[in-house]
C-alpha cells in the first residue's frame, strides 16, 4: 500500500492528513500556522509535522507518493506563490522549497480549488466530472471543474466566483476595489449587510429586528428564514438572486453537471439551496435547466482530501 | 510524413482541409452540405470526398493518423449529437458512422470550441494555453480554453458565451427564449438592433440616418465609427460595454491570457477592440487586468485548423 498527505495551509491552522492512495484517510491533525517573520516558519513546521508522522507509523520516504497541498493564494503550474493576503509569504517557490525540506514530491494549489476537487471526489459532487463549487464564508470563494481538472487560469486566479459583478448599481466597494461583486450579496458578511439594508427601509416587523442591527448574521437571516419570516425571506430571496443569476452565466459557459454550495452559510441547510434553484431554474439556458443543487459534504476535510486528489491526478 | 484531415461542417458547406501533422495546411476545399432527409448524405458525401482526396494524393489509410471535425452543435465526449438547428440531423452518432464510413480514427466536437482551438493552434491565441474566443457574427458562439483544452461541459454545451446575460431589464427575447442575453447586443444583428433603437431615441444628426433603419448593419456603424460619428461611437460604446462586463466576468472564472475575437463583427478590425478593452480595463478583477485582446486571424479556417489540433490533442 502506498502512502500520501493531504495538507490545506490556512490563516490561522494548518490542517493535515494522512492517506492511503485509495483515498482512506487514516488520521488527521492540525498544526498552528505562524505567519510572524514573513512566514519563515510555515513550511519548516509542515515538514516536521509530515516527518514525525511518517515516523509515528514507521513510513519509510519509498512509501510516500506525494504531499498535496492547497493554499490561500493563486499558485501557478510551477508550484510558485506570487504573493499572500494571510500567510506573511511574498514571492514564495512553495513546491521547489517542500520538497527539499521532505524529499517528497509536492504539488500545490489554490485552496478554493483544491477543496472543489475534495468535493468532486469524495463529496457532494462524487461521481461528476463537471461541477463548480462555491464556497459561501466570509468571502465567496469558489472552484470551477471541467473534465475532472481545475480551471487553474494563466495567472492561477481561475475560479474567483466571488468577484463576479451582479449588480451595476452598487455604490459600495468590494475588499477587491471593484463595486457590486458576488462577495457583497452571497457571503456571510454580505448576507448580514443585505439584511440591514433591508431592516432600514421601513418597519416591517421581523424575528430579526430582536436583534441589534450589527449582530445579525446570515445564521440569524436563514434561522428566520425557517420561522417563516417575511422580512427575512425577502433578503434569502435577494440573495438567491444574486447568487442564482451569477451561476446562470457560469453555467452557461461551463455546462456542469453539478453545483456544490459549501461554507459556513451553507450549514443553513437544504433551504438555502432552494434560494439559489429558483432562479437558477427560471433564467438558465436550456441545455443547463437540468444542473443538479447539491450541499457540500466535506467540511473543513474537502481541502485535505482535494489536495490529495490533485497530488494523484 | 503523416496526413490527416480537419473537417468544418456548415449549414450551407462543408470545409475541409488536408494537413500534415506539423500543422501545415496541403489543400483547402469545401462541398455543399445536404441537409435534406434529416441530413442523411453529410456524413456519406464527407467519406466520399475524403476518400477521393486520398485517392489523389496516393495517399493510404495507414498514413492518416485521422479525422477532426467541428459541428454545428453540442457534442458529447462520445461524439454523438443529440439535436441540431440547422443540419437536419436530430440524434446521430457522428464519431462512430464515419469511422465505419472512412476506416479512419474521428474525433468530433462543437464548431465552436474547435474554432477556439484553431485560433489557440495557429491564430490569434497562438503560444497560449488559456483563452476566451469570442465570434461575433449572426450569433455570438465562444469557446473557452483552459490549459489547452476546450471546456466541453457535462452536455457538450459548454462555452455558449452568446447566452451570458447582461441585461436585467431587456423587453424583448433572444432567440433562445431568455431575455437580456450578450447575443442580443454584441452579435451582428444585436449591433444593429442597439443602432435602431438608438436612432429612433432622438433626432441627432448622424451618418447612419442616410441609411434606411432596416438597412443600417454592423458594418455601417463600426465605418461611421472610424468616420467619428457621435451617434455611431455611442452605439459603439454601448456595445463595448455590454461585451466587456460578459469579459470581465468570464476572465474572473476563468483566468485567461488573452481573448480572441472573431467573427464577421471583427472585419472592422483594431478600433472594435478598443471599444471592448476600455470596459473590461476599468473593471476586471485585479489578476485579471493584463488580459491581452486580438483580433482571430485564420477567418473560416479556424475550423479546420481547430478540428486537426482536436484531433491531435
Amino acid at each position: 500500500m502506498s502512502y500520501c498527505f493531504g495538507v490545506d495551509v490556512g490563516g490561522t491552522t494548518v490542517k493535515l492528513g494522512l492517506f492511503q492512495t485509495d483515498g482512506q484517510l487514516l488520521e488527521k491533525w492540525e498544526i498552528k500556522t505562524r505567519t510572524e517573520n514573513g512566514g519563515e516558519a510555515i513550511l519548516p513546521d509542515i515538514a516536521d509535522s509530515i516527518c514525525s508522522k511518517m515516523k509515528e507509523h514507521g513510513l519509510e520516504k519509498e512509501q510516500v507518493l506525494g504531499i498535496g497541498m492547497g493554499i490561500p493564494a493563486p499558485v501557478t503550474g510551477e508550484g510558485i506563490v506570487k504573493n499572500t493576503a494571510n500567510l506573511g509569504w511574498g514571492y514564495k517557490e512553495v513546491k521547489r522549497e517542500l520538497e527539499e525540506l521532505t524529499g517528497i514530491r509536492v504539488v500545490p494549489g489554490n485552496d478554493a480549488n483544491v477543496a472543489a476537487l475534495g468535493e468532486m471526489w469524495m463529496g457532494g459532487g462524487k461521481g461528476c466530472r463537471d461541477m463548480i463549487m462555491v464556497t459561501l464564508g466570509t468571502g465567496v470563494g469558489g472552484g470551477v471543474i471541467t473534465d475532472g481538472e481545475c480551471v487553474v487560469g494563466s495567472h492561477g486566479a481561475g475560479g474567483e466566483i466571488g468577484h463576479i459583478r451582479v449588480n451595476y448599481e452598487e455604490t459600495e466597494a468590494c475588499g477587491c476595489g471593484n463595486k457590486g461583486c458576488l462577495e457583497q450579496y452571497a457571503s456571510a458578511t454580505g448576507i448580514a449587510r443585505l439584511a440591514r439594508r433591508r431592516l432600514v427601509k421601513d418597519e416591517e416587523p421581523s424575528i430579526l429586528r430582536q436583534e441589534a442591527v450589527d449582530a445579525i448574521t446570515a445564521k440569524s437571516v436563514f434561522d428566520a428564514v425557517k420561522e417563516g419570516d417575511k422580512v427575512a425571506i425577502q433578503i434569502a430571496e435577494e440573495f438567491g438572486n444574486y447568487l442564482g443569476n451569477a451561476l446562470v452565466n457560469l453555467a452557461a459557459v461551463c455546462d456542469p453537471e453539478v453545483v456544490v454550495i459549501g461554507g459556513g452559510v451553507s450549514k443553513a441547510g437544504k433551504i438555502l439551496l432552494d434560494y439559489i434553484e429558483k432562479p437558477f431554474r427560471e433564467r438558465a439556458f436550456f441545455a443547463n435547466k437540468e444542473t443538479r443543487f447539491v450541499l457540500a459534504e466535506l467540511a473543513n476535510d474537502a481541502g485535505i482530501y482535494g489536495a490529495v486528489k490533485l497530488l494523484l491526478s
